[in-house]
């Protein structure tokens, strides 16, 4: 199986001043192509280290993948690192990638400088695939048998996530028309509400039963439950496809409503929405908009989703909203009495079919011994009726506004299914 | 200076499943503490792999920091192979990290399950560090000098962001009892709206003239800009910030108003709102709540952030913000007038001070000639007056609206720092 390491370089992964989004956006494609991929590095914008570290991957794998250090500026020295490494005797200049370096600053009414230019230069050693997205050129480079000890290429995309996710296509394309790819099939399904660790118990008999050549992995994740996935290797992709449903089949008959399918739960209320010409609205509280923009996320969202109000201040829940102030001054702002009141509200002024609402205390300060951070006041209205539902979690406030809202929606994702199968 | 390896352990790492945001984070925390990280890795669920792996990485680092593959589920291994990595004989059961499973299932109502017991257990070749927050302990292997030809310490924490970051200050506590750190110092500022090329072109002087054991880096973020961060390794602290302020100081002088201080564009907007006892709210349309999002991240937004009305439906412009009908039917909801009403009308519900209004395409779909996806309006509002701004951008759906988000976050920036100069 052909096999691929990823590194990224760049001093500010290091030290942790930037997230890593390339390494996961590229394995992914990989994988989906049939490239395994062994592992991935991040190493600083060091020259000693990007030689000696890209020749062990070089030396490991058949194909290394490279993205980040071919900015313009003083600290980006991948480019000379390269050309080192495959020996090359000079650089010269690419003139497609020059074309685009010109089209890109003109489009953006910016002068040419020399630092811009430089980008269109290359090691000798290496062809170029255009970066149409970009300034900075994607460099290929195919090493013989003789240096690494087996045929080995190495592809150098920029660092900037958008170009280097843009990159791919080209990249994959590449690696098709030189190499065998075998086949990997992976196919995932959410679920939301189970501990991962009861979760495992519920399915232990189902998992023992998989066949040999399949493998179970648990994702748990904040924002969407704990996702499972199923891969095959080596599988004709019908067979693999059938037999991976199949097996997902039988889970649904273990979990039920809590497991759904979608890559978000926010995909999984969109088709539900879309396939029945139904449509949603949410005011939020401690969410503070989260939840609307998950939804918005999704392209064609403005097919279902039609707006949302985000009720910060208690001024915008009676005076937007319309929740009676003696209800705030009674129960408070967290309460289930006020989060009817803005579910009920929202859905009225955005004239949706269902609406959501969140009030709660994220934290860190705040909140009160009955009221305590973490507490939080779920709302679900539609046509046939408003509930309420009342979740208290421990977390820092990031976390908290992000479990605040994956409840929310999965509350809704829930309300949405009885509901269209009950008519 | 004492030097460290992060490495992460999961299958759903390298296929793409999930990203890596405990590297970046513990890094963050290791560096400021004066712990150079040297290389980040990350390894599948694979057995041989990660005894190699690890092996090589203790060889070459002081410190090892492993997270993930700690999971109660079978597909997680890392324990076993860290058993056999320090020749383990055998497994003990921690009784504090047991008692931790008992509390934290049952205040989660759950039954404590064999596989959650089996958490507790650990090899007889580790200290535990008791992880208040997850059910899997935080395991230190210390090896002698014998081992790998120099004192080596491994930290094995659990692969949840949330308990791994909870876990790195007892962490860094241990690291700072049995190892002697330099300092290392950052400041990080950001500047937006000036592409990194041109940007270097503006500071090229200031760069050349910067004493030699300074360090720069560009930082390229589609939210944020380019962020400038400079580095001194080795050096007394207080003389480090007065070094690093003098010389943002002089770079103040050369980027004006295009360089702010802080985090983000939020935190710098909520500063001075706070300072000046202003408020502020929005009206989304193609951003769909990823403004207000922004604002409500920040701990302590109540006190400037009123909240916000994501008009994504048309009726919801008019209907909830009281964009007249007539300009949108004459000039489309993309346009110069509505998002001026926009603006006007979530500061008029609300009765914020500022108000910043977003309408445009973020594409994949819609768009025409004259009103292509990636054209957005901009409309900032406040007691002085109401304008509005033109962009168009190219980029994907997700890449687009976090640049309408920014850019509107920049331009209210921009407007509140003159008002505030202005009174």
């Amino acid at each position: 199986m052909v096999q691929a390491s990823i590194c990224t370089i760049g001093d500010e992964i290091l030290i942790g001043q930037i997230v890593d989004t390339n390494s996961s956006g590229i394995s992914k494609a990989l994988n989906a192509a049939g490239v395994q991929v062994t592992r991935m590095i991040s190493i600083g914008d060091d020259h000693d280290a990007i030689i000696s570290r890209l020749g062990d991957e070089l030396k490991a794998n058949d194909i290394v993948i490279v993205t980040g250090g071919l900015g313009p500026t003083k600290d980006d020295i991948t480019k000379q690192a390269l050309a080192e490494l495959s020996g090359a005797q000079g650089f010269r200049t690419d003139e497609r990638q020059l074309e685009i370096v010109h089209r890109i600053l003109s489009s953006r009414g910016l002068d040419v400088l020399d630092i811009n230019l430089a980008q269109a230069s290359v090691p000798q050693t290496c062809e170029v695939i255009p970066n149409k997205l970009g300034t900075a050129p994607i460099m290929v480079f195919r090493f013989p048998e003789k240096k690494f000890g087996h045929k080995t290429t190495l592809y150098s995309l920029p660092g900037v996530p958008f170009e280097a996710m843009g990159a791919l296509e080209d990249i994959l394309e590449d690696i098709r028309s030189h190499y065998e790819l075998a086949a990997i099939h992976h196919k995932t399904v959410c679920t939301f509400g189970i501990a991962e660790s009861a979760l495992s118990k519920m399915i232990e008999d189902w998992e023992n039963a998989l066949p040999s050549d399949m493998h179970l992995a648990y994702l748990p994740n904040p924002l969407l439950g704990v996702r499972l996935r199923l891969s095959i290797y080596g599988c004709e992709k019908e067979d693999a496809v059938r037999r991976i449903d199949y097996q997902f089949s039988k889970l649904k008959e273990i979990l039920k409503e809590s497991i759904y399918e979608g890559d978000s739960l926010t995909a999984c209320i969109g088709d539900m929405l879309r396939k029945s010409c139904k449509t949603v609205s949410c005011a939020e509280s401690c969410t503070g908009g989260l939840i609307a923009s998950l939804f918005t996320s999704e392209a064609g969202a403005s097919e279902y989703f039609l707006g949302s109000v985000t009720s910060y201040a208690n001024s915008v829940k009676t005076g937007v909203l319309g929740v009676p102030a003696e209800i705030i001054a009674e129960h408070g702002a967290v309460s289930e009495e006020c989060v009817k009141k803005m579910a009920e509200g929202v859905r009225r002024i955005t004239g949706s079919d269902y609406a959501v609402a969140t009030s709660g205390i994220a934290g860190p300060s705040g909140g009160s011994a009955d009221k305590p951070v973490g507490l939080v006041w779920i709302g679900i209205s539609s046509a046939l009726g408003t509930t309420a539902f009342r979740l208290c979690l421990k977390g820092d406030r990031r976390r908290n506004i992000e479990r605040f809202a994956s409840n929310a929606l999965n509350l809704l994702r829930i309300r949405i299914m009885s509901e269209l199968t009950i008519h």
